[in-house]
This record gives structure tokens, C-alpha cells and sequence, in this order.
């Protein structure tokens, strides 16, 4: 089945490029409604489930064991852009657990945030594992390892009880079974469990709305999606999508990228989640994707709406700032 | 019509993404060898035709004018990482024809190549529009325009003599008329001029060979051709494609990315151009499809194959170093 043009890039009269994928917009129940392209295909979640591998750290009590503030706990939930904030944040999640950036097995880049990454430079450091993007992640890896009392050294192994906790949560929030040959490793060196993108987006709608989750899992999720929504700016950074787009709307959105082209989200009022995968592997195809998204099922009264107009359409520049193309949703994301 | 999927990008089991696109590869009478994909519709060649815009430097004797060595002939051409030997050669460019970076319209990047950004922050220095990787074939426009007597100042406008030279060259490569509504604004503020992908690859077809083309073209192609392939290094840098296919098979082949997932190539002695465009733009896709493909028409006993066989299969790592993916090219690319 081949999946529809979402998104196209114009420069000038032409249609520059285009981008293919598939969207699943589901309830808590799981009915659909809206599916477009494949939604049956497994695909990797990547980092798009980050707060949803964080229910395991939550579930086991790590964040009252080691007192984490709530900026801390969307750490956790980040693809952190490595500003300054959010490296020492994350420097004292480990501390608070007694661990050093020694520990992180999620590799060394320089901070995605390139004003921060020039910084860094021009101060004579180096980069270091802490300015991984998922630095945060790992770190409430190492956390969830000790307030589940296990060996911690070995947390990103698939059989390692953290991952294998993080599994039975997709699949307990997703309700279907992830077979083992659906498990990839991700840049990060964790396991991603692929899924299908409608029940992607179930495990989305069910984390946004607590509905027919154990109570204990329904207030871990309300916890994490607090969090996010209060310190949106630890979820990314400085004028990324996920930052922006929970700036504006606070707990009425949660969005949360992820690598080639994934985008989880959900409309907590409304019920609804919302997963979706570019084919290319593109960010900037699935950002105004779920923007357009996100902007057709929101109440047309809510503010925020303006924010994401601009992200489903932005206009393409060159280096001198001029205006010489724009993204273009498809009519199947905006027209009911 | 759908363009096939040309790259494959697998994790673990699965296929993560994919990439469609189209492929013409030409002789230099425009005979199709292959044509994978819709070709007729035009594309913009972004960078991918900076060897053949620099076709007016050379012919209106701008070269000789300015006494330019074929490095910096080779700089004309290039989209470089901003690394502090190309900066300089474009400096080297600017002040023989009394020009300095205050003249160049491309606006300001920091150096593509991270290592060289990160150096050039650690120095307390800041980006210039020296490092923006079209700066070589600015300066060489600005050259042009000084041997073609005409103002330098507006060297970037679609109306220019120096670009209306471009689109006139592109015609007669191309041997198509460009009509007006199909020229966009590029990234570094230049127009670039959409065509047919079948007749880009002749255009490159025609450049490898010089067939049918007036001497001084042909002279200048041969010119162009020759520096490039004596300093593939100033076409790209450190690690890149079009630098380690060069440095490979130095003037049996010739290779130029654009943005957008556009790639150009010939192989002068088979008498074939080659134009691809990958639909997204995913310049990763365009450098595997590219690879393939000009080891399919590459004699079996020629080295620097080895190269092409790895650019065409790259193995996907994770931030530690360890294989997580590959991208594979499809059967199309690579089977006669």
C-alpha cells in the first residue's frame, strides 16, 4: 500500500518535494478516526514514546525515592536540544541518584541547539554524554534500574528488567503483543519496540486520558504529562516544535518527536492520540504533519491555534532571511 | 505518476524508511540508457549544476583574467564544509578580482563541516559569509561579472547577465528552452532553473564529453572537468561524497549533490550523464542511489569501486559506534 503525500515543499511555483506517510488518530477505545496511509505497519516509536518509557521510573517510585522536581521528570521525557539547563539537569538527576555522566551509555554528540554547541566550543569544553539529546532519558533509566533494585550497569540491554518494563507498557497501553524480531536498536543504544501506528496512537490516547489503565499507571501518566506541560522548554528547547506547541497549549496538547520522521501526540480533552510517520524519515514533514493535525481536531476557539498554523505551514528562507518556498499539508490533514 | 522507492533504510528487521525517486542516465545524443521514474517533470538542480553555472567564469575568460589556479577553479564549483583551506582559497578568489566577503549576496553559515565550525567557535571568531558552502561559486559569479564588463553589485538577480549566461549555458546543455516561470530562488539567493531530469543528465552528459558543443565550451567544460578531478577535496571536504567518489576515480568520474536530493554525475569515458532527485530531498538517499548507480556503469575492473560499493550500502551507527541499520539501494538501481 503506498502511503499519500502529506506534506509538499514548494519553491517557487514548483512543488520542490514531497513527503509521503501515514497518520492514525484514535480514541481511548481505540475506534478510529482518522486513518491515513499504512497504520498497520510496525514502525519504530523511537524517541516519540519517551514519556511513556518513563511510566516505568514513575510506576517504581523513583521519583519521589530520589525527589526529582517536575522539571527533572520532562528531563526524563526530553530530546533535549543540550542548552546549559537542561545539561544540568540532567548532571543532577544522576547526581541525586549517585551516578555521574560515566554512566550514561547513550553516546556523546554536540547539543543540537547549535547557539549552545558554538558556546560550548567557545568556552574550550568538549561535549560530552550529558548533551545527548537523550541524556535525560538515560539518566531516569539508571533511576528506574535502582528503585526497581536491579543491576543498573547494563540498563540498555532489550532483556535488562528497565527495557523489558518499558516493553510491557507499549503493550499493555498499545494492547497488542510486540513480537521480538520487532525490536531495533535506537540511536540512543535502548531498544525501540516497533508497533503499528494505530496502536501507537491508542497507547497515546490512553496515556492522555488515564481511560481503563490501572490507577496507578493512570496517575504516573497524569504526572508525566504535568511535567511536560509545565516545563515544555525541558522536553526540547528554544523554538523546537514540542516546546512551542506545548508553550502555547499547555495540558490541553502533548507532542513528542522522534527520529525518521515520528510524531506521537494527544488532545488529553478531546480524547484523541495521535502517531504518525513520515516515510522518508523527515522532521520537517511530520512537525507540520501534526501541526495541520493538531489545529483540525482542537476546539476553534482555543488560543495556541495561531502556533500551530505557523508550523504547518512555515515559510522556507534562504541565508539572507528571503522568503523563497513554504511546506504545504495535504487537503486529507485539514479538511474534515 | 509515483516515482519508485530507490533506498531502503532498514533497523534491526525492519524497514524504517524509504525513499522515493526518479533517475535519468543519458549519452550525450540523449539517447535514455535508463529512466527510472517520472523525468519529464522539471526539478531544480540547486548545487548540483555549480560546475556548469561556472561555465560563464571560464568562457568569458574570467580564469585567465583573474589568474586563478585550478583549485580555486575547483572552489567555483563547489558546495564546501567551510573548512579553513576552502575559506581561504575563496578569500584568495575575492581579492584578485579587488572584491572582499562584503561583496558576496550568499548570506552567512557556520561551516558545514562540525570539526570546522567547532574550531572556528573555540577561536573567538564567528561565522562570515566566507564559510557558506556556495561562497566559492559566488565569488566566481562576481569574477564573471567583472570579465563580462557588466555590474558586479546585483550579481544574484534572475535578470543579471551573469545569470541569464547560466540559464542560456543550461539551455544549451540541456537542449531545452527553461521557461520563466520555472526558476526559483536557491538558498544562497541565486535563481536556480528547473529542468526536465532527462535533460539534465544530458546537459552532464554533454559536459563530460563536450559532444556537439562549440569549442570554447567544450574547452571550458574540459577545463572545469579537470579541476575538479585534481582537487576533489575543494568540491566538497573531509569525508564527503562528491570529494571521496573524485578522490576514487579522480577524471573517469564526475559528481555534484544539490539540495533537495538532487545529484549529478557523468562518466566521461562511458559517454553517460546522470541526474537523480530524490523526492524528499534526503541528500542521504541521494548519495546511496548515486553510488549504485555509477557502480552499474562503471567498467567492473576500474578502482575506486570499493568506494562506490560503500557509500551505496552505508552501515547506520548509533552515537556509540555500534551498527544499528544499513541503507539498501533497490534492484532497479543496481540490476541491468
Amino acid at each position: 500500500m503506498d502511503n499519500p503525500v502529506l506534506i509538499e515543499a514548494l519553491r517557487g511555483a514548483l512543488v520542490e518535494s514531497r513527503h509521503r506517510g501515514a497518520v492514525a488518530v484514535v480514541d481511548a477505545d481505540g475506534a478510529r478516526v482518522l486513518a491515513l496511509g499504512d497504520i498497520e505497519r510496525p514502525i519504530y516509536p523511537r524517541s516519540a514514546v519517551k514519556a511513556l518509557q518513563a511510566l516505568v521510573l514513575v510506576e517504581a517510585g523513583g521519583v519521589e525515592h530520589f525527589g526529582l522536581r517536575d522539571e527533572e521528570v520532562a528531563l526524563v521525557c526530553a530530546s533535549h536540544g543540550g542548552e546549559p539547563d537542561h545539561v544540568a539537569g540532567v548532571a543532577r538527576i544522576l547526581a541525586r541518584a549517585g551516578f555521574d555522566q560515566g554512566s550514561l551509555m547513550c553516546g556523546t554528540h554536540w547539543p543540537l541547539h547549535q547557539p549552545s554547541a558554538l558556546a560550548l566550543a567557545r568556552s574550550g569544553a568538549a561535549a560530552t554524554a550529558l548533551h545527548n539529546n537523550c541524556s535525560g532519558k538515560h539518566a531516569g533509566f539508571l533511576c528506574a534500574a535502582c528503585a526497581m533494585r536491579c543491576e543498573p550497569a547494563t540498563y540498555v540491554d532489550a532483556r535488562h528488567p528497565v527495557q523489558q518494563a518499558v516493553k510491557a507498557v507499549l503493550e499493555d497501553l498499545g494492547r497488542a503483543a510486540i513480537p521480538d524480531k520487532h525490536v531495533g536498536v535506537d540511536g540512543c543504544s535502548v531498544p525501540t519496540f516497533a508497533m503499528p501506528l494505530h496502536r501507537l496512537a491508542l497507547a497515546l490516547a490512553r496515556f492522555a486520558t488515564g481511560q481503563g489503565l490501572a490507577p496507578i499507571r493512570a496517575a504516573a501518566a497524569r504526572r508525566l504529562r504535568a511535567a511536560c506541560a509545565a516545563y515544555p522548554w525541558h522536553v526540547a528547547g528554544t523554538g523546537r516544535f514540542c516546546t512551542e506547541v506545548m508553550t502555547g497549549l499547555r495540558e490541553r496538547v502533548f507532542v513528542k518527536t522522534g527520529a525518521e520522521g515520528v510524531l506521537c501526540a494527544a488532545l488529553p480533552e478531546q480524547g484523541l492520540g495521535f502517531a504518525l510517520k513520515i516515510d522518508d524519515g523527515a522532521t520537517r514533514a511530520a512537525e507540520a504533519a501534526m501541526a495541520a493535525l493538531l489545529a483540525r481536531y482542537l476546539p476553534r476557539e482555543h488560543d495556541g491555534r495561531a502556533e500551530l498554523e505557523r508550523f504547518a505551514r512555515p515559510v522556507l528562507r534562504n541565508w539572507r532571511r528571503s522568503a523563497v518556498g513554504e511546506l504545504r499539508p495535504a487537503p486529507a490533514l485539514t479538511e474534515p
